[in-house]
């Protein structure tokens, strides 16, 4: 084991794009919308401005699927000029009913991990998104069994980060946060004095994007793959 | 104090329709709905074909006012056999952030009675639907600082009551829930041997309505307005 994790009691796994597959979705849903608005714009225009659009009804929608539609649908409305056809709205509402519905596709070797280090690690879920949604995914992993508790936050901040730490009675440096996104599972986590580990997934959302600047002194390390947790933290 | 509610250590508050007003602004919502599709159909047509198509969704979109527009835009493509304008799609949209916008009117005599049972009683609120929504609701009522803890579950069935209690250590014969809804906020806590106390609300909806004949027993107190708790709990 790494001395730098010797005092960690419990491990926190983002879930989307660190467990399962999420991210391909939406970006394959992104695709689906620009090929329906293509009478209208071109396709990176239509990106851009749906994702201004997302950014834009963020605080009022929140993260996840049904906010993204309703977004689509609005931006439809916008860059047709008020011209889109029914049927085209009807593809938007179905592309996220096809999206709530899919499959939980598990990254590699994510059961054999949990299972391993379940047996030395109290394991928590901490996502974002929808309450629902989540839920359901983590029913379909089949995962449930290795996790002490999961939690949903409405957003992954360091005051969400440390309320949460506080109600599960964790100190911050006992805690492990394992995630792919630098902006939501590891500066929060830095900042409040917990550890974090770094595992990229192929696709991030601009909006979880963080500039290499704004990282003035790397204190976290970066992994390829989640089974590499094992070697580091048994 | 009533002698039934002696052991009681921790009180569960319903949020929407038992702290502040919620049902009105969707019954609201639907008479605007049905006032933009009185074109194609009765308003009692209307009503009756939104509902059937929330409950059929209600299974992928959860609780909560985005589902709930996405219900009525895809109801709105139906009604109108998809020739409903692109003006009336965009006012649906602009009726559910009209919606997450309200400001929070709180219920006569909230404040007074959670800062006097709160002297006496652990208080947390157990509410379901969307989690920012919620969240964003406590943060508006300016009640967050009665509450030793939020829990927003995405359903209020015995097994959903079972967990979070388990979770925070509170033994079912010492909790009393109070809420508005007889099929979620009391019938589950009768059944898992908890106490509960019911406090209708002038409107329900549909979805939440008992059939009085599915109630063998009564095992839970009705009361007018939360204001009456402090005669009973103090």
């Amino acid at each position: 084991m790494n001395a730098k994790y010797q005092h960690i009691k419990v491990i926190g796994f983002d879930a989307d794009d660190t467990l399962w597959v999420n991210e391909t979705y939406f970006r394959d849903a992104e695709l689906e919308f620009a090929k329906l608005m293509a009478p209208y714009e071109t396709a990176n225009k239509i990106d851009q401005e749906l994702f201004k659009k997302e950014i834009e009804n963020l605080p009022l929608y929140g993260y996840g699927v049904k906010g993204f539609v309703l977004s689509m649908v609005e931006m439809a409305l916008e860059l047709s000029n008020n011209s889109i056809s029914n049927e085209t709205i009807s593809k938007i509402l179905d592309i996220g009913k096809a999206m709530l519905n899919k499959p939980v596709e598990l990254l590699d070797g994510v059961e054999d991990t949990l299972m391993t280090l379940s047996k030395s690690y109290r394991l928590i879920v901490v996502t974002k998104g929808d309450l629902l949604d989540q839920e359901r995914k983590l029913e379909k992993s089949n995962l449930l069994s290795y996790f002490h508790h999961i939690e949903v936050l409405s957003d992954k901040q360091e005051s969400n980060y440390s309320k949460l730490l506080g109600h599960l009675d964790i100190n911050p440096s006992e805690f492990l946060m394992v995630g792919n996104s630098l902006k939501s599972d590891i500066l929060p986590l830095i900042a409040i004095g917990a550890e974090a580990i770094h595992i990229p997934f192929h696709t991030t959302w601009l909006h979880e994007q963080v500039a290499t600047k704004d990282i003035k002194e790397k204190k976290y390390k970066t992994l390829t793959s989640l089974s590499d947790l094992k070697a580091i933290l048994n």
